[in-house]
């Protein structure tokens, strides 16, 4: 290439490159107008609306307060600790308040209310909440030893504080619970998200979880929001806890039925099992075996499983 | 431990502390010796690749303008809304013709062509993306009110656009799609697998899917890269939309052949269930069982089950 | 409403927010409280913990050690290579060592040994593993041409290490199992289960995997601690390769037992099989079909499938 035609060249790339960056403007023009369509969704208006990278930020601080030094980079120990709850708690109630009263917010005006005291009921909820901080402590070591005795593969508690995946999707799913219960909107179900894209476990913040919660790797478990289990459950990979078929439209029909089941104290579900419906019981002590299908109830101190599947062998010809 | 024998110890342990460091260099020595062999991968060269970390950002950076207002700490409103979008929208455009060069240039190299216009090229394909921008806004909204209208647990919009995992995965797969027909390299696939970390859901930037597309819970579901889908579909948890099993060394020959179903406007296909093979095609209207398995078409307007499953139930003895 | 209501609505307001904050340092003795019951669980103390943040920086900057130009904004080539392996290599080894250090203390204090060598044991043990790091990358590279020979949607190698979950999981799962062979507490672990929130494949690190191992999709794969896999061998996603039925407290009885399965060469496991207990061995170059439930030993060159489930056709009514 000589000098002249690489100028060109080059006077034409800027040239194109110009003419393209030109758009950008009309683009913009379009997007401003899809906000005035009804069939686009946007939150555009004076009000705030929950920010989900702050109720992210509000998990990691709830699970620092409620696992004390495990998740720091820097050392707690007992002439610090006060300081450290005070600072951390501080913090947390000032987010939590704040969200909540946003999250309260944005309902009211959905519904086109006045929203008098949503500040009040957001600071009342988060002080409600944060005084529930020690009794959840508690609960949550139950799940903590339930894990310890029934996976011989953990190493230690702090083993499985550290990294089990179980562990973190229930830990989240009391806190969300909780909030849930209050009547906060829109941030339990961030929260449980969050969770299950963390750990593949979709607990609905909705479901009743009693004491001693194990599940196992969990990926591809799903817990409906009427769910309601009891104490000393352990449940493995794969599990759904759901709704039966749904029509068309069902969302509208089945909003705050109970459309899922309820699982007695004590018992076991193996990996991919799947048992569905509002009606279904499965009674205290019963262990449901690996991939059983179940729309039915089941008798306390039952065993079930799947007669062996008729299997093919065959010599490989290739 | 008394004074000399403290020092002792002190003296041997920064010793010991040398030693160690000092194997670092000759460690280092043979890792750069790796990159001159064949049987190891590394992309060193003058020439740079795609960033998977500037892409995750251009991801987010899409659903910003997606879902005007939604993923911000701040405020979007009538005022500040061009200014919003003008500023997102040439952030993204930059970002994006930057990294689509770097794509397409990567891959004449790869092939030995000589990349004359890979820069033309990318701000072209970046341009062309973003003039979609405003149709993918109203296509998304289908989905988001197909996942209300199927969900008996969303408590609104709002609930969705912030927390399905779902609506996440199909947002960037709808992405990903429009770069992947552009002949865009390596980026659809970095995002749809960062989608896929994300929900558990994995879409190849391949498959055709029409509007109102709904996947509930959806960890564990694979929509491979031939598949066609048609409007108003829905899916829940561990679904399969796959190939038929494949012999060793199925990698050459069945590249970009059709292997993956075909699955028409407004069928259901419930959890676990799989349907493989590119000849199969399901049937509009069909409504696909829980934990089915298919590999053969199926008519319109058919329900398919499993037949019940035989299940032993048994007292407990333990 | 007039000035003075306004006045003394405001004042009402500031009165309740006050209340509220008065609240929490009462909060804060409780919480300190929980720290001194011995049901629940704290790490406060002196010596440190390992840091799960760090760990993970670790990960990826092994990551960017092992496939060197990949996961990086910036440019490498072969003038600043040994400059670049040199800084990545120097850090790695002071994080590591140090984390294998706290790991390695805080075992001991667990169990009331002395500690007098944790700090050069972890030396040690950090620069013997990063000594492995040129053999790691030549087996890695093994693994990436088994995804490319195995998946017909791979594009290129560079696809496949940019984003293939299996790819990652198998990194992430050949560093743990060499720190875990090692005898590191709490840090292999605490990289796999990292390694399971992302790409939804949960591989104990304390299983031994062959080479040219390929992992497709992915999400919900469970590889049990005392698996055994052979070279070439080829998964899908939703396998399990886990233990029996375990009785309740089983943690305690069956810790360090081989109780996961055998799988030898150039056998392929196709997706949903699950293969339990620890004396089952599928033989070289079986295939075992999806779905598939196998709790006995399976012969070599034997091709096992489902006989095929009986299905229900029924014309919708509705």
């Amino acid at each position: 290439m000589d000098e002249t035609s690489r100028k060109d060249r080059c006077k034409a790339e800027m040239e194109a490159a110009r003419s393209f960056r030109k758009e950008v403007p009309e683009i913009v023009n379009q997007l401003v107008e899809t906000c005035n369509r009804t069939d686009c969704f946007n939150h555009v208006g004076p009000e705030p609306i929950p920010s989900r990278e702050t109720v992210i930020d509000i998990i990691h601080r709830m699970n620092r307060i409620l696992y004390p030094g495990y998740f720091l980079r820097t050392r707690v120990d007992e002439f610090n600790l006060s300081y450290y709850f005070g600072q951390e708690a501080t913090t947390l109630y000032e987010h939590l308040s704040e969200q909540i009263t946003h999250a309260l917010r944005h309902d009211c005006i959905r519904h086109n209310l006045a929203c008098v005291q949503c500040e009040e009921r957001g600071q009342q909820t988060a002080i409600t909440f944060m005084r529930e901080l020690p009794r959840l402590r508690a609960i949550l070591a139950t799940d903590v030893r339930a894990a310890y005795e029934g996976d011989p593969a953990a190493g230690s508690y702090d083993e499985i504080i550290f990294s089990y995946p179980g562990l973190f999707a229930i830990t989240v799913s009391r806190i969300a619970h909780q909030l849930w219960e209050a009547g906060v909107p829109l941030i339990p179900r961030i929260m449980t998200e969050y969770a299950h894209s963390i750990t593949g476990i979709d607990i609905h913040p909705g479901a009743h979880i009693g004491e001693s919660f194990f599940i196992d790797h969990g990926t591809g478990v799903v817990i409906g929001e009427t769910t309601v289990i009891g104490d000393r459950v352990r449940l493995y990979q794969g599990v759904t806890l759901g709704a039966l078929s749904l029509p068309k439209n069902a969302g509208e029909q089945l909003r705050h039925k109970k459309r899922h089941p309820t699982i007695e104290d004590d018992v076991i579900i193996y990996a991919g099992a799947t048992i569905l419906g509002g009606d279904t019981v499965i009674g205290a002590r019963s262990h449901i075996g690996g991939n059983v299908w179940i729309t039915e109830s089941v008798p306390p101190d039952t065993k079930v499983f799947m007669k062996k599947p008729e299997l093919i062998y065959k010599e490989k010809s290739d």
